[in-house]
This record gives C-alpha cells, sequence and structure tokens, in this order.
C-alpha cells in the first residue's frame, strides 16, 4: 500500500461523480466521504456531462440500471474520457439478464474505463469465460487470474476481480490482496463503495497500479478492523464501525 | 415459531427479487442480508421478468411507485406466478391516493400474491371496510381479524394484518402474533423489511401458517432484543442492533 | 430556542411530504421519525398533489431531480401553496448546471416557498451574488448576511444560508445561530435532513422566525452532543447517536 495516495485524496478531496444504484447511495456516499473525499451523485441525462466534467472521478455502476438512465451514464462516461477524468465501471449482475448484457455492451462501446471492477462471475461474462451466478452474486470457483487477465486485455483497462482473494491486472501483470473480512458479504454494496474508494484513489498523481493497490488493500484492512471491534455483533454494528474505519491511517488499521 | 424454517433459509440462502421503494432499499437489503437470504433490487421493465424467474421469491411494495414501474412489477409478478414462486405484495399506503388504489388494483387483476400483508388501513381499504390513514400509516382501530378474513376470501391469498397484535389469516383460520416492540414505529421500513423476511420463509419446504408465523415471531423476537441491548438509547443505535439481531439464532433472541 | 415547538410537533406528529433526493431518503425518514415527525415519500406524479393535500409540510429538495419529477415537484408545491401548508426548498446544488439553474427557476415561478434553505453557496447563486462551488458542496467564504437578505427580498419567502454559523433572515430581520459540529460535514445528508426537522417545525403555532432558529438549534445541539459521546469514533458511529439525539429533549442536549 502506498500511503501518500490515501493522504493525497484527504488533501485534495476529489470530487467523484456517481452514477450508481439505489440500493448503496447513501452507504456509498457516506462510505466515501469519510475515507476524504467527496460524492456527487446528480443523475439527470441533462446534466450529467457537465456534472462528470466539473468532478475529478467518475464511477458507472449498473446495479439498478434502467434504460432511461442509460444516456446519463454514457454522457457523463464520453465527458469523463475527454477530459482524462478516471472512470470506474462495475457491471454489477452483468450476466444476469440480456438488458444488463446489452448495457454494459453499450457502455464499453462508448466509453473507455480505466479500471473494470467486478466479481469473477461478472467480469467473467464479459469476456466470455463460463461462469455461476445467482442473482446478482458470483457464486462460482475458477480461475480469476485468467479473467482479470482477458478483461484488461479485451477493453484496454486495468481489471480487479473482486473476492476472498483480489486479483488486481494493469496490461500484463497481476498482483494480488488478501485483506478483507468475510463479514463484507453481509452488507450490501461492499463491492459498490470499494468502486467509489477506487476511483477517489485513481485521482492522486500514482501510478494505476498502486493506486489501484492502495484502494483494495486499505479496504480490506478497514473492514478487518471493524470486523474486529469488541461492540461488533453482526453486520449492522459492523456498518458504523466500518464507515468510522474508512477515515482512519492505514497504520493505525494495521497495527492492531 | 418453527426454527427449521430460519435454518432452511440460512442454508439456502434463497434469492428474493425486491420491487420495493426507494427509502427502504438499503435497509430491506441489509435486514435480508443479515437473516441469511440473498436480495437482488432489479427494476428495469425490460429485466424483471427474467430476474424473477430466477429468484425464489418476489416482493411487492408500492411505497415510492411510479407509473413507470408499474409494468416492471407486473412482468415480475406474473413470471412469479408462473413459475410457482412466492409472491408478498405490501400495498403501502394504498388508501392515500386513487393512484395508489388503481395501481394495486392492476397488479391484484394480474398477479396472485401467496401473502398480502399490510397495516390495518391498508388492508381494510383493500376490502372497504373503512378505517381512518395518515399518510402511508394507519391510526384506526377496529377488527383486524375481520379485515384479514376478509383479504383472505376476496384475494385468495393468505393474509397479514402488521400492528401491536400481527393477524395472520390463512383461509378461515386466524393466528395472532404478540411479539414486537413499540420502537419499530420509529424507524422507518419496519413493515417493509417484514415483507423481505417473510418472503424469504416462504421459500422453504414448509406450510404456509407456520412459514408465515415464523417469519412475524422471529422478526418481533429480534426487535425486542435489540431495544433491549444496555448500549440502544433510540432508534439509531436500535437500527443497528435489530439488524444484528435478524442474524441470530431464535434461541438466542427468546432466550435474553 | 422555543422548547414548545418541539413539544408541539411530538404531539402532533405532523406528516411532512418528501420530494427528496435518493440519496438520503431513508436518513431523512428516520431522523424525522426520531425528531417525533412522519414522513411520507410518495412520488409519482400523479399523486403528489393528494399527497401534500393531506400532508401538514412539504419539502422540495432537488438533490437528485430528473426532468421526469420535476412536475410531481410543482403539482405538490402548488397544492400545498393552496392549501396554506408551509413549504421548504432545498436547491441543492442549484449552480452546477444550467439543468438544476432552470429547475429551481420553473420550482420558484410556480411555488412560493415559505423557507429557502441551502449554503451560501446555493442561495448566493439564486440572487446573482458571485460564489465558488464545488459539485453540490459550497466552498467559498463571503457575506452570508447579504445573501440571506437578498433572497428574502427577492423571492419574499424567509431564507436560511446554512454554515459554520447558520444565517436566518425573516424579511429585513437577521439572526444567527451558532450550535453544530464540524463531523455534520462528514456525513451526507446533513443539510437534507434539517430542511425536514425545519419543515417539521413550520407546523407549529409560533412565528416563523422562533420556527426557524428552533429547527437549526436544535438540530446542532443534537450533532455536538452525539459527536460527543464516548463511543462515538467517527462518521459511522455518530450517526446512530445523532438519530437518537433528535429524539431527546433540548434540556438533555444543552446540559451535558
Amino acid at each position: 500500500m502506498n500511503q501518500t495516495i490515501i493522504q493525497e485524496v484527504r488533501e485534495t478531496t476529489p470530487l467523484i461523480h456517481h452514477l450508481t444504484n439505489q440500493v448503496v447511495m447513501n452507504f456509498s456516499a457516506n462510505g466515501l466521504l469519510s475515507f476524504g473525499a467527496a460524492p456527487v451523485m446528480a443523475k439527470a441525462e441533462e446534466e450529467t456531462a457537465e456534472m462528470a466534467a466539473n468532478a475529478n472521478g467518475l464511477l458507472l455502476n449498473i446495479g439498478t440500471l434502467t434504460s432511461q438512465e442509460l444516456p446519463a451514464m454514457i454522457n457523463a462516461g464520453k465527458t469523463a474520457n475527454e477530459r482524462g477524468i478516471p472512470v470506474v465501471l462495475d457491471p454489477v449482475g452483468v450476466a444476469a439478464t440480456p438488458f444488463r448484457t446489452n448495457a454494459v455492451k453499450r457502455i464499453l462501446s462508448d466509453v473507455q474505463p480505466t479500471i473494470i471492477k467486478g466479481n469473477a462471475g461478472e467480469l467473467a461474462h464479459l469476456v466470455e469465460i463460463p461462469w455461476e451466478t445467482k442473482g446478482v452474486e458470483s457464486v462460482g470457483d475458477g480461475n480469476a487470474d485468467e479473467i482479470a487477465l482477458k478483461v484488461a486485455e479485451t477493453y484496454q483497462s486495468a481489471a480487479i476481480v473482486t473476492g476472498k482473494t483480489d486479483v488486481i491486472c494493469i496490461g500484463s501483470e497481476v498482483v494480488h490482496n488478501h485483506t478483507g473480512h468475510p463479514i463484507l458479504g453481509k452488507i450490501t454494496g461492499a463491492g459498490c463503495l470499494l468502486g467509489s474508494i477506487l476511483t477517489a484513489c485513481l485521482t492522486t498523481n500514482k501510478s494505476i497500479e498502486q493506486q489501484a493497490l492502495t484502494a483494495v488493500q486499505f479496504y480490506g484492512l478497514a473492514a478487518e478492523y471493524a470486523a474486529e471491534r469488541p461492540d461488533v455483533n453482526g453486520p449492522g454494528t459492523f456498518l458504523s464501525h466500518f464507515i468510522d474505519a474508512l477515515a482512519y491511517d492505514p497504520a493505525k488499521l494495521e497495527r492492531e
């Protein structure tokens, strides 16, 4: 982890434009604010291009996408590309229905993401590697490295396959992250908020390898720290402490 | 309460498709995950039929319904009926406006719910028994048994009238539940999340009487347990502990 | 602060119709319930006029407005005006895009707000005083009194400019409030929920000066109280205690 990336986020408070799902908007906003960046979630088709132009990073998450909202995403993504603003795409549940598959195809034909992140089932689907999914959850078991490499190659984007071990692929290079905690699987939006934190880290002046690794490592450490608080007895009490932990110094999280 | 129903939910992690209101999406998802099932909240008209077809249960809740969203609900409901997937209808605030009344009429003409649940004012309205409501809240006082029986008969569905005493009606049989805590009236979505928990219980291999009673009894016990934690001093701290408690064994909740 | 205003809210449980942004719906509903009022968030264009007619107060907040939702706001606002129901307008991020600027212009041409509240950047924009904004956040520094006075004069409405010091302007009279805590800047929707609490206070039988001052003073005191709880270690744990504190007596908050 490169702690200066987190320091830089906290000093610059980058504005992250979210076009994300309705389930996690509040959680993502609070988690990102605690981490040290600032969210904006404007979603009207008429304004997303301008909002993205004034933002420092853009997150596209299709969790509860409707066809009416797709143009707003594409407008924002195109503008971010033109301005050189980092774009993270989280193709939530892309394998679940043709509607999602087609929406992601349209996004990827018009927008160049900096990073595509998702669970193994989602990213496997993007490169036609067989995988089992259940709703929007990935339940299969296979070679996440292969998936990440193929996504990175196919879409000329960095790729992150989240899971017990996170796989980060930049070009042909693959690194792994082992921080994290199973309780993240018992709260909604754990992957979605990681997308927000990741986008914030991408706004700093460091290499994308370091930015991506720092985001996922820090996020996992914060979860580990929060899960171990003595007054955490389940996912409800975990949530409060996890949001707190996202504001802490990495050193504090690692020490305990 | 039949504890094997809760065990079965936790072993099978049923996928519950929600078409629910925007106020409670995050809370419902977290509560259901803690209980042991999995939420999916896809809402695009183009995909709700497929998503419902792949789910184990479907919850329809009209709390913030718009006319654009109604076809998505009906598509999901019809598919669930065809596949034999349980459907819970929560006609939130149905008496408040003609828009809601008509929306519920359209749903009920196209979709056969397994259970209709709501407060007394909502269910009274469905069977034209006079009742006083305020916004989407029921404030009247009357014969909930009569309402439940008439809903069950009219719509050939089970009926649950929630309140200080919950009334569960299957056919011509009525049972009552007395678990619960007044603090549930101070948080938003208490009734909505009960709909999610109930749908999860309906996916198990037990009688609907046992499934419905187990869901409402367990839910009330979890509220009682959480409300009595020493560090709960209001609805905010209650929320965290309530979500925790939904993950516990019924025996733990009853003992304390 | 006039404590009888808060008592009156808790005795009458006014119904506050919200047309607010999707990020804060859950938080606003829970905060308002804890305070002692009742939220309703119906948003279908077909029903907002009727819902507003049956409510005791109306809050319009444009945080995630879409063009489809604007008529629903205007219908509700017109009805509230006809019925003499108080209306609070929170023009979130109005300076950020022409879409927002035009939406607020349309609202203000059709609806007479009782109070317009927002941060300095938002209210400065409404009266064409230069100000720096970042996304939907105000980051400038200038004469908030002047802004409040000009908004009040221009729109014939009371005005509240929120910030480290809150400025409340009724006609040509200006009062200041100094309660509050910096941690409110680290949670999403702090300003939005204040709008809800304010609308609830406006439903009481007191002068608007006392209602507005009571709302902002009490809100700030609740934040101070919650921030000082020994088990608050960041914005996540703060949130739970803040919602709790909104239910307390002002005397309890002041004493500690």
